[in-house]
């Protein structure tokens, strides 16, 4: 594998998604072959286990079946997406990944973050994230930016509960005292520009040192 | 739980589906509830899950996405129609459940007995079968029954080659080894009368001993 893997990651209204897009823009400019995605990434065998998990009508569906599918969609994702433009020796920018499934249902869904975890082995294998990015802001913050964003699409994780993303940055906390190494945090409560320019950063130098 | 939760396994034509409804006929006539099913066993969000693993145009599948697509339908399976009727007390005869995921793609597969059981063991918890039955058939006669069977639907797995068939019988006699008390071994290389006459004394065995 001569590309790298890097991901994104963090509650609701912390700004992962633009800023992810204009790290892309600024990574292209400095001469890098940049594939961004995220699950399910358009893989059409992911897309349609996507779609059994979010119909509105599958009221029944228990966590664990969940937890599952979610895996399955990302073994997809990751064989036709990821591990191709790693081996073409890309830069992968990664909306959400593995620590998702560990915050949301692993945690906050309380299955069990090793539980969880042990799944999501069995799908990815070795295939962690190289880097990740977490955009830390307080879960409060992170919704009253989503509030006021009229044009923000609302999604069903975006309707629990406060408690319930709470439950979510406690365990992204947990994660980067897991893994200190891999997960870097960003300081998302400033101005969208601070907060791309220090993920570029943090970017710029893991690839700097990867190189030499 | 106070029902009785039991398994139906094998290779290819063992003939297990024709005896579990011939042993379901019995039991019911010595007065048990019998409840029996098989995966998907007519669960909605089941039945959609089998739809994508089935689907003739998912040649991009991988065998991992696959086996936990099957782990997914077993929970929701579990969930919806096994937990509850082991909760009403019936007796319920299931033509195939984790053995068939361990021996065909934890082995013949080659994914790992070990690591396909523990996204099982996820996907039902502690809800291990109580009896377990494997018919016991070299695979070339198995194979060789369904050859003269002319009404006999032919599926994916039926058109796997001999070796493929192999290993699947190799996988379950080692899991024979490693659930000396679960699994009880039946004699399938016999008439059908003599199988189904085996099977309903292993059965009603284990019922009497739950009884005293």
């Amino acid at each position: 594998m001569s590309g790298y893997f890097i991901t994104f990651e963090g509650g609701e209204g912390a700004g992962k998604t633009s800023v992810l897009r204009s790290i892309e823009k600024k990574l292209q400019e400095q001469g890098y072959d940049v594939v961004s995605t995220r699950e399910p990434g358009g893989i059409h065998i992911a897309e349609e286990i996507r779609g059994i998990i979010l119909n509105p009508n599958h009221t029944e569906m228990d966590a664990r079946t969940e937890a599952l599918l979610y895996a399955a969609a990302r073994r997809q994702h990751l064989v036709e997406k990821v591990l191709p433009a790693l081996q073409a020796g890309k830069v992968i920018l990664c909306d959400r990944f593995i620590d998702s499934s560990l915050a949301y249902q692993g945690y906050a869904r309380g299955l069990g973050m090793d539980e969880v975890f042990a799944i999501n082995q069995f799908a990815i294998v070795d295939a962690m994230p190289d880097l990740t990015l977490f955009f830390d802001i307080e879960p409060k913050k992170g919704l009253d930016r989503i509030t006021a964003n009229k044009d923000r699409e609302r999604n069903r994780l975006d309707l629990e509960n406060l408690r319930f993303h709470e439950d979510v940055y406690s365990a992204y906390h947990q994660l980067v005292d897991r893994f200190p190494n891999r997960i870097q945090v960003i300081a998302a409560d400033q101005t969208i520009e601070k907060v791309e320019q220090e993920s570029l950063t943090k970017i710029l130098d893991f690839l700097a040192d990867k190189k030499v």
